[in-house]
């Protein structure tokens, strides 16, 4: 069977089926991507193999926002300039990182990393919303910003958020829905503008 | 100024940039990719990780074709069930591989890891060409296949090899060009059907 071999070396099929594991990376792209490291960008690849190691080394869940950090209390966590008195609850790191970008939220945050997916059997307990309820046992938080996603699966998180947080009796909020900054009218889905105009502002 | 900060992890950070190096991988990509590995595939940023580390330390270039191998000669070059009268020239181990999945050639190969391709510095002498007359120098090859691809860069390589091996007096051939299989002639371009009519075969 030797002349039907395809001859490609054992290291390369390795590094050809480790890339085909990323999210969004097929068979066709491992290999293009396989054979641009080894043959242009050898050190590329060295550091992504450091990059890799060192990550899955160092990195762990803030014990606080259960972002990825470096430390037990990550760096937004500790930090005295933040409002300790807010609490946003966002799905992923992403997320958090874009409502930082917006500059527009000096709080502190959670991290669910994931949303309610009853068919991927995540749920409340899977997601743990206890750490939720006992930063809020802690005291000291006045609002909760539930800045999950409008999607299906964010909407059941939200929900199930608000079901936990009402015993509570704290205040409890959501992002705006509405028409997206500097868009035309012309070209957002009817169901955004029906949303824009149930939640449309007065008093302006 | 450290309220202004996005709170990434360093080794978060570094991972994201070293797989945005990657070809293909853009920024989003790149974070969607890094958050997917810490999450929920840290055995997979492992092995990817070791399998990077592993094909920069042994895979080298085959002594013959040029390809990637662990020794000095690849299993190809060195298996006694090719044709060593027949030499192919291929851009790629892609295009290699393709060619072996084809089952349709058993003769040996010669890989230029590129093409020319003038605005990006690279001629004859960046493909090492030279590797090319020494190999017919040696004696033993009676046909030279050019399997470059017919694009306007596959075209000059291809024209670039004839010029060389011209002086050779060697049997130069060059891949059909033509319809492709199990294609419907209404979907093919015109480039395509001129070049199939061209070279149409008579004598059926």
């Amino acid at each position: 069977m030797e002349e039907q071999q395809i001859s490609e070396p054992e290291p390369l099929i390795n590094l050809i089926k480790a890339l085909k594991r990323l999210p969004g990376i097929g068979i066709r792209s491992a290999r293009r991507i396989a054979y641009h490291l080894m043959q242009y960008d050898l050190q590329g690849a060295n550091s992504l193999s450091i990059a890799l190691s060192e990550a899955t080394g160092s990195l762990q869940h803030c014990i606080s926002c259960n972002s990825f950090s470096e430390t037990d209390l990550c760096v937004t966590c500790s930090s005295s300039f933040r409002d300790k008195s807010l609490l946003c609850i966002v799905e992923t790191p992403s997320d958090l990182i874009n409502l930082e970008a917006s500059h527009g939220y000096k709080g502190l945050y959670y991290v669910l990393m994931g949303r309610i997916s009853p068919l991927d059997g995540i749920g409340p307990k899977e997601l743990n919303f206890h750490k939720i309820s006992e930063r809020i046992n802690k005291g000291g938080i006045e609002e909760v910003i539930i800045a999950t996603g409008f999607t299906a699966e964010g909407e059941t998180t939200a929900q199930f958020l608000i079901d936990m947080l009402v015993p509570f009796g704290i205040k409890t909020s959501r992002l705006a829905r509405g028409v997206p900054a500097g868009s035309e009218l012309e070209y957002i889905d009817a169901g955004t503008i029906a949303w824009a105009l149930m939640d449309r502002k007065s008093n302006l």
